[in-house]
């Protein structure tokens, strides 16, 4: 028997997928989440059957979320990392020597568990000393946070609807600049600019007034849709000069 | 009904897009030719099933191919096309106030004339009098040309199996190089880094001895495999300093 996953990107387009064997289902009270085991990509991680990661290519958007703000800042000791209970992002910031302390916010506990188990390559760096998990929401989190507390902000989330809407909003990104240190740095995953270019256009405008700058960068995510994925980076102070945001057009 | 086509990429995965309807199907001596009208991506040409261009996104390829190579030439003026008888290339090469002729050589007359009945926007260029379309073999014409014929040299070929094989092989570098100009610019689409760098490797090491330097140019192509696709640019002339290749690795 030949098993097939399809994702679909729209409601006329997606990726397929030969599938070897399932390795995991579970439901939470906030989603589904599979792990797949496939012949391209390897183990695949889906949470209301949406691709998260999969082995193949996971180190690009890893990579991409957490290096590109960290060597923005000058000196980034304290990380706040909202969702991404993989572990892949954290698996990054740990390479920087001078990260001390790393804060996940999970909201949902059977993704840490599940890549714990099935996905040790990815969710490694979960059980250094230097990392706090914490089980909530990443919102409410940032808002209770003390002003100043973090030197960068890394937001590795599913996309924009249901449970990750709110992390998109102009309250959420006041919270987070209000949670930054002198010279912090926020990033977040922003979607496909093939698929979502008015998304995108649309989240840039909620930062007005709050960040004055704002910048999004590319990297080449085969698995997601469109297969060329997007990141917002918004340094908290202009400390230097950087391309102006209007080489974007929608 | 719902119509789907999925093309493969690999044994083990693909993508797929839903079809309003087939506006062409032809045969010719060299490859099946279908014209799709898709719901995403407008209309879409495949040569053997395999998608060549669809409407939405192939203004990235064409720009790609044409634009690099003929801004690092210093003054294009004779034009090489071998290949891309739907014209996109072309239209994009006739954007430069400097060319004066653009031979197009296509081998097979049925791309060149259900493009120009199906994709009036992409086969626009075709007409134009600076163009002379010629149905042959692309290698034998490069090999008969005379020396220093032509100021750029652009490959806009199918995959490197079956009738295209031959444009990736050393001795077609050999007539390419005696076919450019001083200071002539060769480029050449080179498949997908995530799928095909092997191949991209081993390209790159057939043209060692003929031109002196090797550069590859990455855009993202969302209907083609991977999303991301590569160009190999060959610089007749060392004229100016450019990155090593080396940055690149297999």
């Amino acid at each position: 028997m030949s098993i097939w996953y399809t994702e679909k990107h729209t409601p006329h387009c997606g990726i397929t997928m030969a599938v070897k064997k399932s390795l995991y289902h579970g439901e939470s009270d906030y989603q589904t989440l599979d792990i797949l085991d496939t012949h391209e990509f390897g183990k695949v991680l889906l949470l209301d059957n949406t691709v998260m990661l999969t082995e193949r290519d996971e180190f690009v958007y890893h990579e991409m979320l957490a290096h590109v703000p960290l060597f923005t800042h000058p000196d980034p000791r304290r990380i706040l990392v909202v969702g991404g209970g993989d572990g892949g992002t954290i698996r990054e910031v740990l390479k920087h020597n001078s990260v001390e302390e790393v804060v996940l916010v999970e909201i949902d506990r059977m993704v840490v568990e599940a890549s714990t188990e099935h996905l040790p390559e990815i969710s490694l760096g979960l059980k250094d000393s230097r990392v706090d998990i914490r089980y909530e929401d990443g919102v409410r989190f940032v808002e209770r946070s003390a002003e100043s507390s973090f030197d960068v902000v890394l937001i590795d989330s599913t996309d924009p609807v249901g449970p990750a809407e709110a992390l998109f909003s102009r309250n959420f990104f006041q919270s987070c600049h209000r949670a930054l240190r002198k010279e912090g740095v926020f990033a977040s995953q922003s979607e496909s600019p093939f698929f979502h270019l008015p998304f995108m256009m649309d989240v840039r405008g909620r930062i007005d007034g709050i960040f004055q700058q704002a910048e999004f960068y590319l990297a080449s995510v085969t698995t997601y849709p469109g297969g060329t994925w997007s990141f917002l980076i918004l340094p908290s102070s202009t400390r230097r000069k950087r391309a102006p945001l209007s080489s974007l057009k929608t």
